[in-house]
């Protein structure tokens, strides 16, 4: 063990193990994540080559192997539990990707909830034994988060009883989805269907796409990989063009929607019913955003601790690099951040289930609230986590930029999570839409409940007065003080661009280009709500902790997030009078000295989020700290020093010297 | 031709090819540099395979291949100007790196101006010939920006006329130069220097690594490949571990500094003298900048244009993506910043020029300066560029995640430019101690010149005065103004952070404590020094374009800098009473107006950076618009699509099924 990383864990003030308990929500939840990590990490069949030494086909291969063994051992083992099997795949994959996610995720969640009970009792079986093996394609060539826009067509012939599968033009050959270029032999493919000469939109149809037998194409069917990304790389997102394909009607998903024999097409009962998986996705991205930021700050925090540099003072020996101010400044606030959105996404993981009851029994009031939330603080915190990432990384200075940090890797994999499930800029408008109508709400005198009820108030509250008769709101030292300013800071950008949209349509344009000619005002909006949120949250989930040691230093914790995020905003709360010029430096003040409080806690506090090393595999971010014989020795390793001289010098560089 | 691009190109309402000129400075530049680059695009000898389709061992190989085959065809074209090498090498590396890399921009540089006559004569021609293929070993696996920490060791034992080289710790071997690993037989090790029971600091010694016959390593050099990185992925990044390793005293660069036969130490005349290279580096770095965020936003604002996607007006056609405000804000900021970058990268440019000329007659007078800017200009630039690619990449939605884009590749290879040639913070803290001297000059009534003489009027113009007595300065519609706003918020922020030195001085703390206790306003101050500094240049630049139109579409771009810049960090804005309220409404307002203004010239604007397809090598950059193709045509020569079905299938799927 380094003694210095010994050394700062003996100057922590609190309790580590109890907050562990507290992310994990209990005693016996960290008891039971503990023993399934022990079961991935002491299992020989799991050990295997860092993936960064390998070629994409290999890694292919290897997590294919994984998600192989995987399958056998959660049946060996009896894990059925969603949760731990989440638990169980977290550990498992690492920094990675799984390569029959989709089959899990998506394929065998629709086959259970929309197909028809014929349809289920033929194809859940043979999804559940792996004899289909299978991938949603919806987004196209072409084609993202617009749904409407989606080419590929399922055409009704009665003759046949069958529907013909077209990719009509370029733009429409379906594209990305993981598993679909290589493993998959079956998709569930969303189509406009088109019956009796009409068309009635997208509808979802199980496709085979090779031999369950020999897993060759079928007829009909050009399937691919569509080549390497920026991250995923054991991934086979792919593409799929269809020439003519003739499934059986059955292959149309019919709980819902149906077409008869003779083309007849039968409305589903309510549109509202898809909406919920959506939602809980982004719900569960909101916490990993929580869980990439927390792998990362424990990587920079750790390395942070046992690397010395440079001088503070001339003459004595190099200081931690933690002991920078700048440093602190980098990652503390981070830090903060990732156990603020942990908690949002405890928050979130309750309200879903909550209202998912509530949704079972018909009763669909929360949704729209809960659909709004999750769209911005998805893409509130991807954005966040997604920078700071890569702050964390530049802050273990050239070594971040080496694989061997792990920090690459959690980037390239975690800011997908920006554009997939909805792009960002398109979740804040859908948020904002939310807002906006909760403020013409307001505005028609009607009384707003839930997270948005702040707006209720902003009719009274957000006079436009002169900034020095306001009474100031803000005390830096207190952080309901610091909440009530979030809220109405983000009433107050509300306001903001609802007048945008207000204004546009004075100048006699339509309601769609003053929503567009307002659409900067309105993520800005957006972005101060979910903001508010989760400083809101935070505050909230400091109540609940009982322990003193715990409870100090998450309000420290809480404190910072709250008072770094105005003083980025700064121009925010001082243009809504909440903040005055001269509290603008005693936010500076203070800033710097809760960075100092927090030193001697920092690694404890990374400590807490109890990463394994096999779940971090980062050389840098080691529980021991012995960084630099561990990197000399992935050094060794690497592919290119498997031999002493490569091929290339023999090939082009002895060559040249003799021409030259 | 995409009809979208076309008629973009259509509605532009200024020369492309003027604008052209004045990047490259010169019509016939252009010309020259045009001559050039298809010299390599017509060249078979440098088609090749996508990188990104290869393993990393194959990526080196082609790129030692291209190395040498571009050494052979630049002395066959009698290609030896600075300025057209580097134009040469552009193309041809694409958004990759070259193999041999450091051979040509430290070994050979180091050797010119470090070697005594007789080591010229020798090293030279064994450099220039490629008989020593070198590199430059600086940073060790403990050691990075602060030099005086390295702990290599060069002993001399005059017994033998011979030093004895050693890396004595796990901490001391020699981690990141570029070639290291594999390619360099050579080179030149930093190391401290002991002589007669004395340690004289860091020299430099040439170290033969490889036999120049067989390329095996020498007795006592342990030397290999540091293994993966973020990007870099046909570079050899090596580590270098030295075992009582001999060489000849004159292997030592004698130029300045000196051994004797008898061990004898004669120190070198001034330690000015190796400022210049890293001055240059840096300032070349600030160039670079601008062309990465110029690559990035022509890949971003064709596809844009080219890209349709959801709807604004209902029962419309889907419009291109760039008609989306948000989309305008997010990428034309960052094509007027390219711009800023690619103007401030020229200065640079002609100033160290000028200087060197000075400096060879021995006045170092403006060094200092310089170096303080091209350290801040250096962090700036590249912070923000990298953050731009990544909002250029998002920008482009999924598709930006596929390497066929190229902007992974650009991100990767340019974001290691903010921790090299000196980390981005310590870059930012040198600056901050040159501003923080300049104003204690001026404090102690001392009248200051060039680029900082605007601290000159802080002590008269920032006396503390209430936000209403104070005239407004600011015309939101005059870029003088927003030059002076810029300039005065630096003042304000270089004054608060040497008043927050003097208060912690007041504390009684060391002034090194006081200083690290105000480092995160030090490098407040200095981003705003360099802000200004940016906004200057580009202003000044204005003024020598004579072209009516390039003239008003690049005033456009430079108020959309300024003022987005003001929004940005209207906190400091109003902090120091330089905008009001109400005025930060006209800026919103105003920057709207200028993103509807710049839209019919985006393409345009982005095809005079005249980036041609080779180089910027992406699907969704392409000059003819027409993306979705050639996407799928790239896709199919994925490596996994070589056979139809993995071999994964056959080894882990059908038994995994067999099993269940």
């Amino acid at each position: 063990m380094n003694p210095d990383i010994t050394r700062e864990r003996e100057n922590a003030t609190f309790n580590v193990e109890k907050l562990t308990h507290i992310l994990d929500g209990g005693i016996e939840k960290t008891k039971r994540r503990r023993e399934i990590e022990s079961l991935v990490i002491s299992d020989p069949d799991f050990q295997s080559e860092d993936l960064n030494f390998l070629s994409r086909s290999e890694r292919y291969d290897a997590a294919v192997k994984k998600s192989a063994q995987m399958i056998l051992k959660l049946r060996e083992y009896g894990i059925s539990d969603p949760e731990e099997i989440y638990c169980y795949k977290s550990v498992f994959r690492g920094n990675h990707q799984e390569a029959l996610g989709l089959h899990f995720s998506m394929f065998l969640p629709t086959l259970y909830t929309q197909c028809n009970k014929e349809q289920f009792k033929k194809w859940v079986p043979l999804a559940e034994s792996f004899k289909a093996m299978g991938t949603y394609a919806q987004t196209e060539l072409g084609h993202g988060t617009h749904l409407r826009g989606l080419e590929t067509t399922a055409t009704y012939d009665p003759a046949t009883q069958e529907f013909v599968l077209n990719s009509p033009t370029i733009t429409s050959i379906k594209w990305w989805p993981g598993g679909l270029g290589k493993t998959s032999n079956h998709a569930i493919v969303l189509a406009q269907l088109h019956t009796q000469g009409k068309c009635h939109g997208l509808h979802a149809f199980i496709v085979p796409l090779r031999s369950m037998n020999t897993h060759i194409p079928l007829p009909g069917v050009v399937v691919g990989d569509i080549g390497p990304k920026f991250g995923f790389d054991e991934v086979d997102n792919g593409y799929l063009k269809l020439e003519n394909v003739r499934i059986p009607r059955e292959h149309m998903l019919m709980k819902y929607a149906k077409v008869e024999a003779d083309g007849t097409y039968v409305k589903p009962p309510s549109a509202k019913l898809t909406y919920g998986t959506m939602v809980f996705i982004r719900s569960m991205i909101v916490g990993e955003a929580g869980s990439a930021l927390a792998k990362s700050c424990t990587i920079a925090i750790r390395y942070s601790s046992v690397r010395h540099q440079s001088e503070i003072r001339p003459g004595e020996p190099e200081p931690q690099i933690m002991d920078y101010q700048t440093q602190q400044y980098k990652l503390f606030p981070l830090l903060a951040t990732a156990y603020a959105y942990k908690f949002v996404g405890q928050y979130m993981n309750q309200v879903y289930h909550r209202i998912t009851g509530d949704i079972s029994q018909g009763d669909f009031s929360e949704l729209p609230e809960l659909h709004a939330l999750s769209a911005g603080l998805k893409a509130f915190t991807t954005w966040t986590a997604s920078e700071g990432i890569e702050v964390c990384r530049m802050a273990c200075g050239g070594h971040g930029y080496s694989r061997c940090s792990a920090l690459p890797d959690i980037y390239v994999n975690f800011v997908a999570t920006c554009t997939y499930e909805g792009e960002n800029t398109v979740m804040m408008l859908q948020t904002a839409r939310f807002l906006i109508k909760s403020y013409q709400q307001v505005s028609a005198g009607h009384q707003l409940s839930g997270i948005v009820s702040y707006l209720n108030e902003s009719e009274r509250r957000l006079q436009p007065q002169s900034v020095s008769s306001r009474p100031t709101v803000l005390n830096v030292n207190d952080l309901a003080s610091l909440v009530e300013a979030y809220k109405l800071r983000a009433a107050k950008l509300v306001e903001v661009a609802a007048k945008s949209i207000q204004q546009e349509l004075q100048k006699r344009v339509s309601q769609e280009d003053a929503w567009n000619n307002s659409a900067i005002d309105l993520v800005r909006a957006s972005n101060a709500h979910c903001h508010y949120v989760v400083v809101k949250l935070f505050a909230a989930k400091l109540g609940e902790i009982g322990d003193m040691g715990v409870h100090s230093v998450l309000s420290t914790l809480a404190l910072l997030y709250a008072l770094q995020g105005i003083q980025q905003h700064s121009g925010d709360f001082l243009q809504t009078g909440l903040l005055s010029v001269p509290q603008l430096s005693q936010v500076s003040q203070r800033l710097k000295e809760l960075l100092a409080q927090l030193r001697p806690n920092a690694v404890a506090l990374v400590d807490a989020f109890d990463y394994c090393d096999e779940m971090l595999n980062s050389v840098l971010g080691r529980y021991d700290g012995n960084v630099y014989e561990h990197m000399f020795e992935w050094a060794r390793r690497s592919p290119l020093n498997k031999t002493e001289v490569h091929e290339s010098y023999h090939k082009y560089l002895k060559p040249l010297q003799a021409k030259l």
